[in-house]
């Protein structure tokens, strides 16, 4: 039996399914404490059988790297109660025998969108996501990018669109990418949620400013054939063209993947992104990752 | 016998050595036109013997993904007679039998520093150089980074300096990355070469700057433990400690990494990390690479 675990900020979602992304069956519900939400994704799947792989995509800052010690646990997170609590040890107190593999929600998107979605068939693929934060999911050769810790994608600096003065909302940097362009930072802006903005709304000219400096720094950085924006804060009609030919006009000419269009696009997998790239990681077990 | 080169755009180095990087004969010497390099590259092994193993570490732009049509092939570069040459025909051509393995200039030389250099026993590190241009070489997770291409960091866009008017020497973006910070710019702003810029002079505060504000960029999209900044305009003493403070004050508590320090710092190779790099690159290799 192969399961799936989806652990987010407000919902979570359990699933069985196969290695290759199908979900079979699968029950969302809000998150609550690490203890109680645990005991709903282990009872759940005890009534199912006992899985032999689970592959988990959850919120961070989150140890993702087999064999150090911070494995599986959650980070410096503010979400209360999480911060230290080891997904690992507990999956593996319900289930012994399993073999866990854990990753970045966003990776997970990103593997999903690449293997089933809208970068199908692409093995370097960055998947941005804009919410209440924006964060990036990079799949680069067919690997899933860590680093030290995992990319904070959000928190990088850009150029601000000429004219632009707003102060920018985030508590520590002010006016990084996150700061100057997540939801809270639109709903600052211009007094509205980004789900009530009309598409042609000037607001979404300053949201692709940001987005395809942001996706300027991706092409430098790890060159993606295709970029990905999903999330809340994307789904404006035309957001993703207009998004790309920026993007084209800052990059002159000079990057070859660009020349694949359309480059920036939107997801395939809509909110099912998640949980089946926490399928699919049951595939890409790299060794013993029970604590 | 193990062989490396490395290939660059105004001179070329080919070693006999060890796939651990221990070079044990080395000649370097001026580039020429491609049939000519490559005939003394080959005519100076062949005395030598029949390598079993070569790698390549060459400018670029470069086709460095196994399986890909473009393999081994020089791309879209403004040297003369080079681009479309195939590196990896040439020496078949000269060594069927020779297992190759190529990568960027800029990635073998971030691998010999996370081997034998200044991030040993790292695997995700970063290596910028600045001296015509700048580039950067990103090893991932024990991975080197390709992409769709392969990264072309100098290109991406950084906030400006306050009080920073200069236009930028890059003929695509003008004040890009290296519009701003490579050393025709340096030349440009201030009228004299980088090396004759001294340590206390403020061109360097400006240099730290746009160098911090890239290593930002590094650090939201690859996470590395350490960035390493080598090549010509990167020697004024104090450089690295500056740009390190400076990104430390950006950053501001925000990038786990950042806590290892020092985290920017000079090579500890020289002008051997692409040599050794290449040798090394002899223990990577991982499919047939022939034409």
């Amino acid at each position: 039996m192969i399961a799936g675990i989806e652990l987010g900020g407000t919902k979570t979602v359990v699933a069985t399914g196969t290695a290759d992304g199908q979900v079979m069956e699968e029950w969302r519900f809000p998150t609550a404490s690490p203890d109680e939400t645990f005991a709903q994704i282990t009872g759940w799947l005890r009534e199912r059988g006992t899985p032999g792989d689970i592959g988990i995509a959850a919120f961070g800052p989150l140890g993702v790297v087999p064999g150090r010690a911070n494995h599986g646990q959650l980070l410096a997170t503010p979400k209360p109660g999480w911060a230290g609590f080891s997904i690992t040890r507990a999956l593996a107190a319900a289930f012994p025998s399993a073999r866990l593999t854990l990753e970045t929600d966003v990776n997970a998107a990103a593997l999903a969108e690449a293997r089933l979605g809208a970068a199908r068939g692409l093995d370097d693929v960055a998947y941005i996501t804009i919410g209440t934060g924006i964060g990036a999911g990079i799949l680069s050769g067919g690997h899933l990018i860590h680093g030290a810790l995992h990319p904070e994608f959000g928190h990088l600096k850009v150029p601000r669109m000429p004219g632009d003065s707003f102060a920018g909302v985030c508590p520590f940097h002010a006016d990084c990418l996150e700061g100057l362009a997540c939801g809270p930072a639109m709903a600052a802006r211009w007094g509205a949620q980004a789900a009530d903005l009309p598409a042609d709304h000037p607001a979404w000219n300053t949201e692709a400013w940001y987005l395809a400096h942001g996706s300027l720094s991706l092409l430098g950085i790890v060159s993606p054939a295709r970029i990905i924006i999903g999330g809340g804060v994307s789904q404006a009609s035309g957001f993703h063209e207009k998004t790309g030919a920026l993007l084209e006009e800052i990059a002159a000419g000079y990057f070859t993947p660009l020349r694949q269009t359309p480059y920036v696009v939107a997801p395939a997998l809509g909110q099912q992104a998640g949980i089946i790239g926490a399928l699919l990681l049951t595939d890409r077990h790299t060794g013993p990752s029970n604590p």
